[in-house]
């Protein structure tokens, strides 16, 4: 019985490595089979999806996910047109939920919403982004494709640089981080930086450099992942103003970056990446975006099939 | 051929208890079939829906039986962002549906809507709930808990409690039962009872009492049905805030209780059962909406299939 | 291998007789298949829509379509709830919908968005409705129809009727029909005429009459294309209420007509004709949208299938 089966997916803390390279591999696998191989995996299973934050690049990932391995998928798109608008409690939607469908993901606001939603659910449940700090799935589409790119992960010196302090997809990507020997430097405006009360377990697994500017480091690094700034986190515009041109990844920029450097983003993206940067060879973040669908097929059929797949 | 072939499933009150059997074991039929027959059942058969009331629930339920029985479905799921809004009619609606899809559901807030549609549909329709009184699918699902978690029917004593002026399930439920010989019992908040409009047409297949307490009957029923006691349907707080308590089952009323009687609702719950009781033997109001997919499913093989499955 | 293979539909401008001719034999062949027949057309494949426009019924049709050829179809039916609202730009989610899914779908009320799209697409895109003038599939739906009702487009009179000026359908029709030797014949209110800046290329492929009113052609019709005409569109609603009554398709006007002329609409309808047509022999429009599912069947099938199917 592989590993996964029937298991939820709260939290990327909760995967060792050795269940991390058993998802890569899997996704490997995928990425190889016949279209009418994939489709056996989860043939006549459903996915149940219920989003309570607007999260349309999750929630599609996860559809074309199902689909190209064979599923179906339907669910709460908008929690305003929703049962939820009658009062209903989280813990009895995904009770309901749980009945209609094989497995389930849940993107909510709360910190917390999906491991008790996982204990309420008697289906398999996916974090689809909670809170704070979790984000798994995109923090195992991130790592894949570094993986994929560089042909490995530890020894590599990967520079994270942007709004360091609200965003989900970060703290998954440094938990993630922290099984692998890696470099890790964090660059961000300073009332940006990560949450103080995030370090502590953060720095139980990896050790990192924190600074303002990209500058030092951009020359070493293999990986540069770029993440939005966006207006509202400060607290006046002139402040914003002040860090906004430091934080854009443009022609300057790549310019200095190692050959075979990798820039990746989990999107959307506003400016933080000039959209001629695109057509580099260092931007990998629509593959990143392709692989997605292909990390959550591979977990997705790793939890739905005793045997793996 | 079987009786429910590309009919139309509009009120409760159009079946049988002849009928009503047959979807029952039909329903036995795709709990017990492996998945790779039940997915056989509307190979390449499309589901539209167009849902002019919001509802999740119902909806959702639907898709998840098509999805069972290996059919697809698309639709309407919010009438805000549709041709509805560019001043189109019910009827034109429908007409185009018809020519997308295999059957239909519709929900519409307007009593007679669904048998108006129907009229107009080339394709069979099926009331996903309209009016005050119409839910036929629920009932059907309602019915098949009690015979699922009884073994019968016939013979049993039955509660109602709770808003049984507004909810158009409990009106469909009681024509149901008007199939079967069975006592039973409307509880209710005086301002709350049974239309008056309505009961003529109830008491030509059922007799019932009335009353505002649960007191004199909980130890006596078999079933206890609860449904939602919603604050706007008081013409005041005050009056509300008075009656709210006398209608929340929780461990002081299950006590009560026969050690084999069984509680249902609709769904989605407010407060009218305490989340404690979730975990009693007598809830089985989760089971009744995991029902939902079978006997929808049921339904629907019914209806697209000529000879049965 | 087939022209359309991996191709782009843009504009109906860039297709020519004998490609149209291609997609109305396609057509008809999906139309005679059996179901187990058409589901293996796009098996495994994925439409991904992005509707930035509301749209129901091209939507729909779309997934109808992809439904009967055994496909899947996901997307954003509505761009409120998507990462549009974070500010991402049309190109950075048309090239991740691209890695989610097989073939696109775009609306968008911008003039050149769908060219702009595809450029950036990696996958096959096809316009779903852009700007004034570009809506291809709504031209080959009603172009297809025209000849299967019809049994020919050559040789033909067709009067189009309505607001000539706001509607893209009306475009994309005179830019179709533009292939054909048809007598066209354009009848609006003054201020509701074909766009001057539109009547150049037009007129490469065709010669019309204008005028405002249908009397003097009503008689030698064999097509009447009627198209809403919105109170919004007036400058004044005394204006609006001056020449509604004329451009109502009733009783009256029916009768004038040859016995075997049809009456199309690209739908929806709101009161342009009585519903005391639809029972006519002459109306067609509902056949019109059923034929919409079929004629975008094919050229789903065309695109995804290298040597047709």
């Amino acid at each position: 019985m592989n590993d996964f089966f029937n298991k939820d997916i709260i939290s990327i803390q909760d995967l060792d490595k050795a269940q991390l390279e058993v998802i890569y591999s899997e996704t490997d696998k995928i990425l190889e089979m016949e279209s009418s191989q994939r489709r056996e995996i989860a043939r006549g299973k459903a996915l149940g999806y219920l989003f309570f934050e607007p999260s349309t690049r999750t929630r599609l990932s996860f559809q074309a996910a199902m689909a190209l391995i064979g599923g179906t998928s339907f669910g709460i798109a908008d929690a305003n047109s929703s049962s939820i608008q009658k009062g209903e409690s989280l813990a009895d939607t995904v009770k309901i939920m749980a009945g209609y469908s094989d497995v389930l993901v849940l993107r909510n606001s709360l910190d917390g919403s999906s491991r008790y939603a996982a204990e309420i659910s008697e289906k398999p449940l996916i974090n689809g982004g909670s809170g704070t700090e979790e984000h798994p799935t995109q923090a195992i589409q991130d790592l894949y494709t570094i993986r994929k790119e560089k042909q490995k992960i530890d020894g590599l010196k990967i520079g994270i640089i942007g709004d360091l302090k609200y965003g989900r997809t970060v703290y998954s990507l440094l938990y993630g981080l922290g099984n692998y020997d890696v470099d890790v430097h964090l660059i961000s405006p300073e009332s940006l930086k990560i949450r103080s009360d995030s370090t502590y377990d953060i720095k139980k697994g990896l050790s990192y450099t924190e600074s303002t500017s990209l500058d030092e480091y951009i020359e070493d690094l293999d990986v540069l992942y770029v993440t939005r700034i966006q207006k509202e986190r400060f607290p006046d515009e002139e402040e914003y103003m002040k860090v906004k041109g430091s934080y854009v990844i443009g022609q300057d920029i790549i310019k200095k970056m190692k050959d075979d450097a990798i820039i990746l983003h989990p999107l959307p993206r506003l400016d933080e990446i000039s959209s001629d940067v695109d057509s580099s060879p260092h931007a990998k973040y629509f593959k990143q975006a392709e692989y997605g669908k292909f990390t959550r097929a591979a977990l997705l059929g790793l939890i739905l099939n005793k045997d793996g797949f």
